[in-house]
């Protein structure tokens, strides 16, 4: 099953609420643009490519809803919900995208059902790009990955955070579809917890083999244990650092302390090779998701309320730590400052 | 206040509640061994040196209890009161120490009214004993933190697993006594969250500066800002390697990787240098720990109910890491096979 898709006979967005994860799996009906913005909004759904599918989506949805309004009602129709859809979340980038690139196909036609079906047409192939970037991204990166690896993992990188496959999770899944075996040990990540919270579950609907650890035990079971690699997804990579959620730079020193090597999977539209460390300001979040154990909206005080906090979203890793970045275009190794523009054809 | 006192007033044991923190400071009064035992079991009170002055007031408790009984039924009471006592945390070997060493002194006399004389003594010097050790080894380590200093600390080393001052929390009181200004950013410690809940507590009622990180952020944290120093406590020394809290060890590793000191303050008695790291078996709790976010007795799902877990207690950091140990009798430097046994006169 898909993260998010459109229900042909209903004529609606359908998605998992990642809200009641791990708890229980409940696919959400959005039968309207207000249905939708709200499930984006208390993060029902995240995950940039996920989002991306979602804003996409989203305007095939008011197109669907307008395809038997008079033209120019339809079109201003479409366009209010879209406004109403890219302010659920103003710093994701890829939502805008996924907005914008329906709304760009589909208006260039005058008649709604046509509107509406270019609309449907565009969400789907956004969708469907996605899982096909996530399939090549995997093929590539399986060759990475012996058999009966033990591999660790960060955040969630799955299908969740996509519309299906996933990135360095979906690395892991093709490993396993060419038969080889693989364990997966996913760190929980703090503060908001999606190793556990997602990773785990999503592994385990696979039957993968997945341990949970808490972030701050990755050294350990290195030093116990023979890890094959360390396999993480990306945000954005610009040339010398990879964003991500952080604590993948603590990864990667780990890693290179007990020498395993340290994989980046992401596709190449994350890449903004035009810009250093330096240029990328790093979103601080808010106090309450370390002070509170917050995870799905039940809050316990585990902080003094009144704590000086520091909680920024992501760290930057140098791309010195990095052994191989993973795109859809094939592996790219070292030294990246001329494989990466030859690989991605800048 | 100490973490846990007699209350001559009342005759009674009086004890900082730490299931209450970070929320509320409750003290509350144990009238019987009952009471005081049950303490101990929920975790009102926890920390090695905090549970051997435990162990030592329970026994004097209960001889204060049997003072007007017959000698013969005063002693079996005392006896049965420390067994009951001891069957509270099976691997605390602090509480049994402290109730040992109680037992015997007391057992000496005879008349029970002496014998709750000596009891109360001999518990009293316990926490006394471990006050000036504190303080001792506060003095020592403060020789290493400068003035504006920014220091990075893990799990719970204060005032709250002791029975005031702290170790390594303790080496931080002693440099702000001494006038120096430290700012402390204090790992939150998963997945008993002893960093979030204590140590930012009782630091903020001292007054002293004090950041809450989740433990991922640690190794960005000390790339993007001066550290100097981290500073941790031990359960056990052995001669080869430090047993702490799990996550010491990655912290050692990002230390090294930045290239800060890496400090670890811990009692004499914390030694058990005749043992190597292999021969120390580690403690594995339970699941829950990781599934649940459980801190205070709130249980929030927040991981697949059944998946797998790892879940060691401690770690294991080889003394190649650390820089320098500080203890009561001094600090000690490598080479630590020649200065351990000559600083602790082993």
């Amino acid at each position: 099953m898909r993260t998010i898709y459109w229900d042909y006979e209903n004529e609606c967005v359908r998605l998992i609420d990642q809200t009641k994860l791990p708890d229980s799996l409940e696919v959400i009906s959005c039968k309207s643009v207000e249905e939708l913005a709200e499930a984006i909004k208390r993060l029902s759904i995240r995950g940039a490519p996920a989002l991306e599918a979602a804003g996409g989506y989203g305007v095939a949805l008011a197109a669907n809803i307008a395809k038997d309004m008079p033209a120019a009602e339809a079109k201003e129709f479409i366009r209010y919900k879209a406004e109403l859809l890219s302010k659920t979340r103003p710093t994701a980038v890829n939502l805008f995208c996924g907005i914008e690139r329906v709304l760009k196909t589909a208006l260039n036609a005058e008649d709604p059902e046509e509107i509406a079906r270019l609309a449907l047409d565009e969400a789907e192939k956004i969708a469907n790009e996605d899982v096909e970037r996530n399939r090549r991204m995997g093929r590539y990166g399986a060759e990475l990955i012996p058999d009966n690896a033990v591999v660790i993992t960060y955040c969630n990188t799955g299908r969740l955070a996509t519309v299906d496959w996933g990135t360095a999770l979906g690395v892991v899944r093709s490993a396993v579809e060419q038969g080889k075996k693989v364990e997966v040990i996913a760190c929980e990540t703090r503060p908001l917890n999606q190793g556990s919270r997602l990773t785990c579950w999503e592994l385990m609907q696979d039957g993968i083999d997945t341990t949970l650890i808490t972030d701050s035990m990755a050294g350990y079971v290195m030093r116990k244990r023979k890890i094959d690699c360390v396999i993480v997804g990306a945000d954005r990579i610009v040339r010398d650092a990879v964003f991500n959620k952080v604590g993948t730079y603590s990864l990667a020193i780990l890693a290179k302390e007990h020498g395993i090597p340290f994989y980046v999977a992401a596709p190449s539209t994350t890449f903004d090779w035009n810009k250093s460390e330096e240029d990328v300001v790093v979103e601080e979040r808010s106090r309450e998701e370390l002070t509170y154990c917050n995870v799905k909206c039940m809050k316990t005080l585990i902080a003094p309320e009144n704590v000086k906090i520091y909680n920024p979203a992501f760290d930057a890793t140098p791309l010195s730590y990095v052994t191989a970045l993973i795109t859809e275009k094939g592996i790219i190794k070292k030294p990246y400052s001329v494989n990466v523009p030859k690989v991605l054809g800048f």
